[in-house]
This record gives C-alpha cells, sequence and structure tokens, in this order.
C-alpha cells in the first residue's frame, strides 16, 4: 500500500521493489496490500496449516518473487488460495438467525456497523508510533535492520491481544547486489596527467543525524556489473532510445561515458539502451527540474526546510528489468532451485553505472562542450545543457576524461516473508491478501514503512475485533490493492451503484477527506482527477495496473484481480516526479512527520479506506465487482485500437471484426451476468449458488492470462494489461506488434498473431461468465 | 472409449486420432469418452446457454484441439466448467427428505438403485444396431459420410424421447490431408531401361462390397509431403533412430528408399528419422509378424476367414508429432485465427512416404541384396530380410531402383464438434464430459464406431431416465475417461476400499465377464495383468495415459483427471500389435459382429462400466478418488529415479534429497486429506465444506501442470505424465534429461533445473492437498 501524505504527494517508490520489478512501460504504479483473513467461530479450533506457505498474507519480504508467483499459481489454480474473493458471510448474521454458518452459507449481506467501528477505530497516533519505529533504522534487504523488523512483525502479529490467528516467516535465498563498504564507488575527473580534478560524494550530507547511521548504504546502482572505464563525457537526456539515437547522429558515442538524468524510462535500460551505441559507462542523476519546482539550495529550500531534494541527495535503485529471482526465473528461490548461470540473466545493464546527487552533476554537465541540447533536455541545474563530448575549454576539466568505477557485488543471501493469517470458518478457502514489502534503500520512512505503518493499525484492529467477538467471526478472506482491475471502481464508487442490490456501500463517500468533514475522498478524488464513464458519467480516474510494484506478479503473473491504494499529491503545485526523498538517505521518519504527513491523518484516512476494501471484499456476499466495469473498460481499449488502427490495418487486409464480435460477446455476457446478480432473490438458501457467481467474478481475471502471448516476457501474461513499448492505451500484444510493423519494419504476421490471441481470450473471458444453468 | 471385443482384442486405433496425435512416446494408449451431464429438476426451466461451447461432451469431430484446450483451459482455470467432479448430490435424496436442493447440497451419498436400473437398461442390441448405422459408409474427416454422422448424432440427442436436454454443433476450420483421387500414389519399380517391373495396389482386395464403396480413401500417408524420390531400396526394420544407424555403419543412405514397417516408434517419425541419414523416401507395410500370427493367405487364413489382416490391407495413418489442428497451435481453429505457414508446422516427415500392404512388401523385401538383417529384424513374410541396397541378381528387379510417388495435398476445410449436454441442479458449474471421435479412415467399425455405439446407448438410457423421473434429478455433471489417472483405481477396484466411509462402491466387482456370471470384470481384469500394490496388494494393472488418444489435450494440455475405458485382448493367446484390420478397409460392421463381438456383450459389458462410473462420478457426494494412489504412484516414480540414477547423479553432485522431501509431504498431505474425508461425519449439513473437498480433489490434477516446463514439446504440461523419450518409467523431464546428459552428452544443468520443476511442483501440489483450516 502506498500511503497517503498529508501534502497529497504522490508517493512512487518502493524501495526494493524498484530493485525487483523496474517502473518500466507500466501505464501508471502502486503497490499492493495483502491480507489474508480466516477465522474460525471458536479460538480453539485453529489449526496452524496454511496451505500456501510462501504467500505474503500482510507483509512480505523484499526478495523472491519467483516462489510466491509460483506457489499461487498453484494454490489459484488448484482452488486453495483463490484470491479476491468476497465470501458467503453468515458470521454476523449467523446469531441473528441462529443458523449454524455450517449448514448456510450467508443469510445477508454486509453489516455496517461492523465497517463503521472499524473506521473508528484506526488511530492515526498509532500509525505515527509505527512509522517512527519501522523507520528508526536503515533496513535494507538482509541486512540487520531488515531481520529486526522482521522480528517485530512477528512480535506484533503474534501478541496475544491484538495478534492475528497466526503469523510466521518463510525464507528464500535470492541474489541481490551491495557495494562495497571498503571500497565505494566512485565517478572521477582525471586530467591528462593524472591529477584528480573531481570526486563524487560517497554519501550525503548529515541534516538530522539520520544520514549519519553507519548503515546508510553507499548510493548505488544495483545489478549494474563491476568494473571500471573511462572517456568522454556525453550528456544524453534520460537515457532512452530515442536520446541515444539523436546524440548519435552527430557524436560518436563509442567509449563514452554518457551522464543521464532519473526518468523517462526504466533504471536498467540506461545502461541497456547505451551499451547498444558503445557508451561504456553510465552515471545517473535526479535533475532538479523533475524533482524540486526550481529549489536548488540547501540553505533554505531544500530538506530540512522543505520537502524538496537536499544537493547531495541520491536516489539508489535497482538496474534491472524482469521480475523475482533472477537466477530463478518461475521457480522459488529455495535452497533446492537450480540456479542459472548470472550470464544468462536477461534485462541487466551490461555496462557499469552509478547515480550521484544533483550537486556533482552540475559540476559535470555544466562543463560539457558541443553542440546545445535540444529544449526538452535542458533541466534545472542553471547553466546550458550541451551535449559533449568532453569539456569546454573555458572549464578545470578541459581535456580531461571521467572515469566511472563501481565496486558491486553480487549474492546470494537468505530472505524472509512474514505471513500473518485471520482465520474463517465458512469459506476458509477463500482469500483476500494484503501486503507491503518491508526492505527499504536507507530509512525508508515513506517507502516503504509508511504503508507498513498503516497495515500494522489494521491489523491491530482487525485482531481486536476478531479476539473481543466470540460471537461475530471474521468469515473469511480479503484483496485489495487504486489502480486496479476495473471492476474494482464499484467498492471505490459505491454512489454510482446504489442501484445494485448486492452493492458494497459507500467506502469512499463514507471516508471523509483529513480536515474536510464534508468532503469525501470519493468528491476530492473526482475532482482532482476524473474520466467520463458511458456507464456512470464523471467518475475518479483510476487508472490500471502498471508493473511497478508489489502486486505486479500477482496480477500480470497469476490473473488475481489487485488494487493499489495510495494517495497522491495535487500535480498542479508540484512538478516532481516523485516525492523527492525517494530512495535517498532522507526518506526519515523526521522527513514524513514534518513535510509529507504532519498528525498522521492522511495516514489514517487511507488505513479506513483500505480496511473499508478489505471487510467488504471478506464479507460481502457477493463480490462487490461491477462486471460491466470491466467490459467497459475492454470496450475503449477495442475503440482506440479501432480509431488508430484500423485504416492502416485494412490496408495489410486485416479486419478487426472478429475482435469485435469477441468484445460484443464479453459485453453481453457481463451484462447478463450483471442482470442475474441484482436479481438474486434470497441469499438465504443457496450457497453453492452463490459459491458459483463468486467463482465466476473471481475466476473472470484468470481468464485474460495466457502464458503463451508473450513469450519473451518473463512473467507476464494478461493480455489486456501485459507491459507495453508503443504508447497507445490498447491491448498491448497488438499495440506493440502494429508499432513494430508500422514504424520498425516488423511483420504483420506479428499483428495477425496478436489479434488471434486477444479475441480468443476474449471469447473464452465470455464464455466464463455465460450463465451455467 | 475404447470398446470391448468379443475376442478381448485390444482396439488401439482411433482413425483420425492417429492423424493429429500419432501414437508416440505414449507409455500406452486409449481414448476418451467424455459426457456432460446436467439435469434441471424441472425440465422446463431448461435452458440452452452453455458456458463451454467449444468443448466436446458427447461427441465430438476430428478436428481441432487448439480450441478445445484453450476453450478449456479457460473455462477450466475459470472455474466454469471444471471437470472431474463428484458433486454434491441431493437429488434422490431430496424427495426423501423433504428438503429443496436449492439450500442444501447433498444429503446422503450416491443411489445404488439408480446405478442397478442402468446397467439393467443398457441393450446390447441396441449397441449392435448402432454400430452397423455408424459404420455403414465410409467417414474420413469432412467427407459427407463424416457430415450424415454428424448429422445423426444431433438426431438422436434432440430426440424428444430419448434425446439429451441440449445438443448442438460447433465447427472449426482445420488443416487436413488427402491423397488425390485422380493422380493416386504409387511405389514402383522401375527397370533400368524404363520397363515398369511392379506397381503397388491402388486399394485393398473387395471381399464383403463394402470394399467397393467409391468412398474408400486409398491407403496413403497423411502429413507427408507430395513428391516423387527414386533410389535403391534399404530395409530399415522399424525406422527408429537405433535402426538407420545401425543401417549406416555399412550403407551409404544418401538417396535411398527405405521400406519400414510400422511399430517401434511414431508414423512420422519414420520419415523424420530416414530424412537425418539422406533417405529420399519412405515404404511402410505391416508385417505379418506384427499382426497375423504367422496367417499369410486369404484363401482361409485371414479375414473374411478369421479377423487377422488380408495380403492387399494397407494402415492408413497420420504421419504427424503434434496435437491439434496444425497451423494453429494452442489456439483455436477459427476463421479469426492467424495461422502459420506449412513451412513452420515442426514434427511433420520432410520426405514422402506411402504405405502398402504386406503383399505387396513381399515382392519388395524378398528381392534385396545385401547382408542379412539382424535376427530381431527379421519379419513373418517368409523370406530371409537382407538390408540392401537394391534387389540382388536373382530378383526379377536386378539392378533396378524403387520409385514413390506421392500426390497428397492439405486443405483447410470445416469440421464440426457434436456437443450434448444433461442439465444439473446444485452444482451445475462441475462437469464430468464423455467423449469419443466420430471420423474414420475408411467404414471403422472398430475405430472409432464401436465407442460411438456405445455411447449413444448410454446417452439413450440416461437420457430415458432422466426424462421419466420428474422427481428425481440428475444433478449434475460427469467426467471420464483404464488407462487413467492412478486415484481412477478407486472407483473401478472398490473390492479394495470398503473400509472408505465414501466408498463409490463396487464398479468392476458389479459388473461381470459376457457368458460368465460369477466372473466380475474386476477378478477377469486382475487375472490378466496385474501389479502389487504397497496399499491394496494384487491389483488389476491400470497403466498411465499416453499421448495417443483423445484424452490427450483434456489430460496433458489442461490437468483434467481422465481415464480411457477399453477391453483388451489375452496377449497369450496372440501378438498381433493391434486388432489387424485397424486403420484398413477391412474395419467394418461385418469384421466386428463376427470376429470382434458377435452379440455385442462385450460392448455392453464396457457401456455398464463407463456407465457405472459416469453415475459415480457425477452423483457421488465426495468425488470417488483415492488421493492416497496418486501419491503412491508418484512415491514409485520417484524410487525407480533413486534406484536407477541416484549414483551417477552423486558423482555430480546431485542430490535427490529435496524431491524426496516433496514426495513425502504429499504422501503426508494426501494421506492427511484421505483421513479427512473418512472422518467427515455429516454430508447433510456441510455442502460448502464437501465443494471445498472435492475441488481440492479436483484441482490437484492441475496442479502437476507447468507451462513452462517442456518448452518444445506443444501442449505437454503435465510434469508426472508427459511423453518421454527415455525407457524409464519416472518423470519424464527428469527420465529424458538424464538420459541426454548420460547418453548424448547433454547437460548435466538440465537434469537441475527439471529437478527443481518437479520437486517445485510436487511442493505445490502438497500444499494444494493440506487442511485449509
Amino acid at each position: 500500500m502506498e500511503l497517503g501524505y498529508a501534502s497529497m504527494k504522490r508517493g512512487r517508490g518502493v524501495t526494493s521493489e524498484e530493485r525487483r520489478w523496474p517502473y518500466k512501460n507500466s501505464r501508471t504504479r502502486g503497490h499492493g496490500l495483502r491480507l489474508k483473513w480466516v477465522k474460525s467461530k471458536y479460538m480453539s479450533d485453529l489449526k496452524h496449516a496454511f496451505p500456501c506457505d510462501e504467500c505474503i498474507i500482510l507483509q512480505r519480504n523484499s526478495v523472491d518473487r519467483g516462489l510466491r508467483m509460483k506457489s499461487w499459481l498453484v494454490a489459484l489454480i488448484s482452488g486453495i488460495a483463490a484470491l479476491v474473493t468476497g465470501l458467503l458471510i453468515g458470521h454476523f448474521a449467523i446469531p441473528k438467525d441462529g443458523i449454524t454458518e455450517q449448514g448456510q452459507g450467508s443469510t445477508q449481506d454486509i453489516d455496517e456497523s461492523l465497517i463503521q467501528r472499524f473506521m473508528g477505530e484506526v488511530d492515526n497516533k498509532r500509525i505515527e508510533d509505527n512509522l517512527r519505529e519501522l523507520s528508526k533504522k536503515p533496513h535494507m534487504a538482509t541486512t540487520k535492520g531488515d531481520i529486526d523488523l522482521v522480528n517485530l512483525m512477528l512480535d506484533r502479529w503474534q501478541n496475544k491481544e491484538t495478534g492475528l490467528d497466526e503469523a510466521k516467516k518463510v525464507t528464500y535465498d535470492v541474489l541481490l547486489d551491495f557495494p562495497d563498504k571498503n571500497n565505494p564507488n566512485r565517478v572521477t575527473v582525471v586530467a591528462p596527467n593524472g591529477t584528480v580534478l573531481f570526486k563524487s560524494r560517497i554519501k550525503e550530507v548529515n541534516y538530522t543525524k539520520d544520514q549519519l547511521d553507519p548503515d546508510v548504504v553507499q548510493p548505488f546502482a544495483a545489478f549494474t556489473p563491476a568494473g571500471e572505464c573511462k572517456g568522454r563525457l556525453v550528456y544524453a537526456n534520460y537515457g532512452t532510445m530515442d536520446d541515444y539515437q539523436h546524440l548519435n547522429k552527430t557524436i560518436d558515442l563509442n567509449n563514452t561515458i554518457a551522464i543521464v538524468r532519473y526518468g523517462g524510462t526504466g533504471r536498467g535500460d540506461k545502461g541497456i539502451n547505451g551499451a547498444r551505441f558503445g557508451v561504456s559507462g553510465v552515471i545517473v542523476y535526479t535533475d532538479p527540474a523533475d524533482i524540486n519546482d526550481g529549489k536548488l539550495s540547501d540553505k533554505n529550500e531544500t530538506y530540512p526546510h522543505s520537502w524538496y531534494l537536499p544537493p547531495s541527495g541520491v536516489e539508489r535503485g535497482s538496474y534491472k528489468s524482469n521480475f523475482g529471482d533472477q537466477l530463478t526465473p518461475y521457480y522459488p528461490a529455495k535452497g533446492y532451485t537450480f540456479r542459472q548461470a548470472v550470464s544468462n540473466i536477461t534485462g541487466l545493464s551490461p555496462i557499469p553505472a552509478q547515480p550521484i546527487g544533483f550537486e556533482d552533476a552540475h559540476q559535470l554537465i555544466c562543463g560539457l562542450t558541443g553542440d546545445e541540447a535540444p529544449e526538452a533536455w535542458q533541466g534545472g541545474l542553471g547553466c546550458t545543457y550541451r551535449l559533449g563530448p568532453g569539456f569546454h575549454n573555458e572549464s578545470s576539466f578541459a581535456d580531461s576524461d571521467v572515469t566511472v568505477s563501481v565496486h558491486n557485488k553480487m549474492e546470494i543471501k537468505p530472505s524472509d516473508n512474514v505471513i500473518g493469517i485471520i482465520r474463517g470458518s465458512v469459506e476458509p478457502d477463500r482469500y483476500v491478501i494484503y501486503g507491503n514489502h518491508r526492505d527499504s534503500w536507507v530509512h525508508g520512512a515513506i517507502d516503504p514503512s509508511s504503508g507498513t505503518a498503516v497495515m500494522l493499525e489494521i491489523s491491530r484492529v482487525l485482531g481486536k475485533m476478531v479476539k473481543e467477538d466470540q460471537d461475530t467471526v471474521m468469515t473469511n478472506t480479503l484483496f485489495l490493492i487504486t489502480p486496479c482491475s476495473p471492476w474494482f471502481h464499484k467498492i471505490l464508487q459505491p454512489a454510482n451503484y446504489q442501484s445494485d442490490k448486492y452493492s458494497p456501500g459507500a467506502i469512499t463517500t463514507s471516508v471523509t477527506v483529513p480536515g474536510h468533514q464534508d468532503l469525501s475522498v470519493y468528491e476530492n478524488w473526482k475532482k482532482h482527477s476524473n474520466r467520463t464513464s458511458p456507464l456512470h458519467g464523471v467518475i475518479p480516474n483510476m487508472g490500471s495496473l502498471g508493473a511497478g510494484s508489489d502486486y505486479a506478479p500477482f496480477f500480470h503473473y497469476l490473473g488475481i484481480s489487485s488494487m493499489d491504494i495510495s494517495y497522491t499529491y495535487d500535480k498542479t503545485k508540484t512538478k516532481a516526479r516523485i516525492y523527492p526523498a525517494y530512495h535517498t538517505a532522507y526518506d526519515t521518519f523526521d522527513y514524513a512527520s514534518r513535510f509529507i504527513d504532519p498528525g498522521f491523518t492522511s495516514h489514517q484516512t487511507v488505513g479506513r479506506t483500505a480496511g473499508n476494501v478489505l471487510l467488504r471484499l471478506a464479507d460481502s456476499a457477493i463480490l462487490p465487482f461491477n462486471i460491466r466495469d470491466y467490459s467497459e473498460a475492454i470496450e475503449q481499449l477495442y475503440q482506440a485500437a479501432k480509431e488508430l488502427f484500423n485504416t492502416e490495418l485494412s490496408n495489410h487486409n486485416i479486419s478487426l471484426a472478429p475482435l469485435h464480435s469477441a468484445v460484443t460477446k464479453l459485453k453481453e455476457a457481463a451484462d447478463g451476468l450483471h442482470l442475474r446478480i441484482s436479481e438474486m432473490q434470497d441469499l438465504s438458501t443457496s450457497p453453492l449458488k452463490q459459491r458459483m457467481i463468486n467463482d465466476q467474478l473471481m475466476l473472470l481475471e484468470r481468464s485474460f492470462l495466457d502464458p503463451m502471448a508473450f513469450p519473451d516476457k518473463l512473467y507476464y501474461r494478461h493480455i489486456i494489461y501485459a507491459s507495453q513499448d508503443s504508447a497507445v492505451e490498447t491491448f498491448p500484444g497488438l499495440a506493440d506488434a502494429y508499432q513494430h510493423a508500422t514504424v520498425e519494419g516488423g511483420s504483420w504476421d506479428d499483428v495477425r498473431k496478436h489479434l488471434t490471441i486477444i479475441t480468443h481470450t476474449l471469447e473464452s473471458a465470455a464464455s466464463t461468465l455465460e450463465a451455467v444453468i
């Protein structure tokens, strides 16, 4: 869960998250919250068998995705651990009706008083205390700080008063990358006579003592190779293929060192792209234009005076393209697992890279010679950016090369996931998962600990409610993650669904914005970001799930409907690409409590929203998904393809008619199911019928997977929302194949093939929703 | 369903079956029976929506597998059309208890009187009449005879008195291969002076007028390329790699024509292997030693005097290696589907091939010169087999080459599946499928029509029972396909399960062998073929599912537990590789009714057995699978690996300990589930608990799939039972990787990788079975 910030800053990062799943080609970002809820009616009945021993329920570690993905795959496909399900309630209904939950499923829908009680219990002060505790020390994956947090999570969730029914840890052995403490990475400028003219900083400037902690890791580009390379410096903007191509028109890039800014493309791509043109090393920095709204000075403008990034601040990050443990694709990183050779890992930069602060970058970029960089390439350092190669004659670096020295070292290290469980009694084989990652790059107050702080508070309130109410039973399991699968709109936008018989109630309308008792989260959201839906008129814009965060393997590989709840900032007030302390040594409790959410009321709001969603997913008789929202989203993707591609497709004798037919079938099947749900008369008499409909809803997302659709994209199998290179928002396989055929001289047969895949998948999805009887 | 023969002949063929899925590397063979049973309590409630519009329920066509596989995949993974499930009954219980089926699931287990009534109704005379009708004309896929049978099936299943709730056809456009009527394929011997010395027959000799039907297709090797090739003749035994390697030691095979006999390897392999050594064309025949127990003469020994193959009889067949439509791998062969180029099809023979009768083969083989063939290569033609190349000087063919002229032509043609449905009321989203293919090579009386004849009788009886009993309701749906998933042992071998609380009753003990009222099918089976099970002692040997028939995509690609019921013949009495008329023009009603099953009582017995299984799968409260049989089978595979591989694995520092641990976990989880099932107290109070356990049972098979395990094997994803090259009966990926590493110089890393895949899959399967609460 990405947390709210007081100033509505959009938190985009995820420390080791990025490390694992670089934010590449994702339409949006965010990460997931997962929590499994299973509660026995009688506490003494609790047993400890849990069929998915690797899945992360409340807290997960930074590391291996392979296992979790595969185990979920197996678990889900085997029907044991299926996610995103509302579940038959029965529990609050049970005492009222005097019917045991074993004989019946659910006799009425969700109890709103339970929701209200939950909302009242969520305490901003406790969230603040959680965050202080979680972020007091750096906790990079597998370091002592990280292991201490494993134990903290276990302590909390095993607490007899407010813990969960069960908590345990599961360990994997994953490939990580670290700099050498004794031999720090450096960017240097050396004169032809050997004099060292410039050395990049090793650590950020201290302002609050947090930065002095000996466990603050040196800024580094994880998963880029060790090595020393030397050459003329060039400025390559964001390091996209287009950027290097532009440079390559006038400059021989062989054996040059490229300085590039963060943004525009995935971290790893900056080196991968550069190497294609002969670049031998990459220096990466955060340009003030992209993060600081022009603020440059730590005397009064940047942190600790504001939330802006100080001149020495450096974004760390992982420079790789693929999910999961790099040595064990598709399989869990266990002791028994076969590990491929490091040389066989795909999606890594082949050349060394090192990130630096903009103070250091200023010295390098403002000394460059050569042509002026294009206007779009100009940044906020206060000088005219030139392309190079090398420094101009007036520069103190004239005639000098730049050297990048990297001493990173990969290691396989043991790393833990922590799993907490709340048991259910009626349908314990259906789960809702709520999760967050634990490890950070440095102190990680916002990324990730703000999410963990809220998760701990939610789990405390739920654990307490479960333990206090022996006559009310948490029946089942939750999953929640706001980008989301399209049909989560319903649960967040209930105002539009008042005509639904089985409405989840008003989540975002019932939660109000901190300090504005009359402004609902829903209305505030709609004000800041909206779109027009054919079904509902003007509604908040939710966005779709990209590839950038914790939910990615659940959604993209396993087809589990997912949601990523976060607050974001008002983009009219800042141009910051992300919150400025992201992945730096300044992402501390001090920073969070003074500049992100003083009083922690935004955290509280996110907690109320998230818990609300979790409870409704777990206890609604019929899953609170509006199937018509999914079919509407798919129709829009089809319309985009038709408008933008149809002429050229026709020129190649390719028809969109079969796709249109499939889209229509899906719409009709969705409308039919929607009608059947709204016509359901009596929840009390047919637990199996409820289960059947919930299975149709739960499993629709799975029907969008095709393991053969993207053979070159590790883990991507969702034909509606896989990653894509093309900027056209349509079906990703079609968008990329079309771009490949029209721009890059690729084969039209690939377009035909992807149209087949999409058409067939949608036909199959429609059959999933059709009436069984 | 492979049908019983009076003489207990084992029917192995499947006309177009073989065409699609050559019998290659399968440990055993057979094909599937699938029938969906869904029955509403009130006939007027019946609607016609069926969520899996491409799946074959009662009868399927010859053709496209892609769609069916994918649609089942989607359907199954989406939970809409999950197979092999017992299902909550309720129906016979309902009137007795006065409880509506909507409110309860099941209140008692299966009603044995229903089974007895079914068994009494199955009529051998009707089966005989069905077979006469089905086999009166040749019905090769997509020919008029085939289309006529589509209409026959629809008529029967749509019959108001004895039809099913619904029947429909679904059409695909599939790639088929046909000879040229006007330009028949030939094998000729031409003297150096151009004189034609020999021409192979175009059609078989007529004995019964059936062979005169103008629709009898010329013998041909479907999916081998058109072309004419000429060269010296060599004899290559069965055309395996070993065979050609042996020849290649002393003979330059370049530009030779190889004559090979059927058997020993897949049809397509004979040409694929030969081409690797430079062979330019292949002639294939059925050696009397492999089929006729020494009988050669049609004057009194072969058909029409016996079941043996006449000298002119030729086995037709499909010479390809991969499942499904060849142009649309993984996708349905619909109008919208992208079709790959024919040149991209893998697994086809690159050189022409033509099958001939042993009369013609005698002239060629008995004239060969060169070294004597090894003893194992000698056949039953009555001369000494020599290797060639070319003919000996005393032969009338001396100095002559052999020419193979093939004029086959591929065509995309529309082809239909016919789907019949019996509806259910309690859990209509669970299915049992029963099926058979329809198309034949010629008249196809045994292959496939014997299976269809029985299926029609079973569906008639069930249709009638459903219609007559307005107060008894067929609740649900069936799937059945006697090689099988290991746990089908329970349903067939109930004598061993009397201690089970939820026993399916005695299927094969309650059905008796025709003409032996005191001999059960079970005891007869055990007498002829048995093994010792650690769990049960001496039991009938069931075998495992190979790749040779209709069930293949369901089992290997979709992970649906499958069963292939057939009678086989007494192997002590004949050495025939298969019933002799297989795929020839002699597989007629006359042949079947005189030499296979006079009186059709074996057909009746198979019908009783199959229907019995179907009813129990559909109506048992808890699925009649013994989970411990599956874990036992897996333990045996592990033991084989340990005994045969462990020493060499240790030499390469590879441990089997993690695999052993996973096998043990699976066993413990299986034992645990078995115990929980036997301890279930009250079926009436917990429909959801029953459903949960049935889901665990149903979905275990799915947990054995890994779509990444065999990237080079189209459609194979089952890590326990995928096709394999190695003869060692252990996990197929391990067996082949081990053979590759030890014999063929392959990498030991592949062994490590497959061990990871197997270990992880079994760990995941264990988690599927573990207790949820």
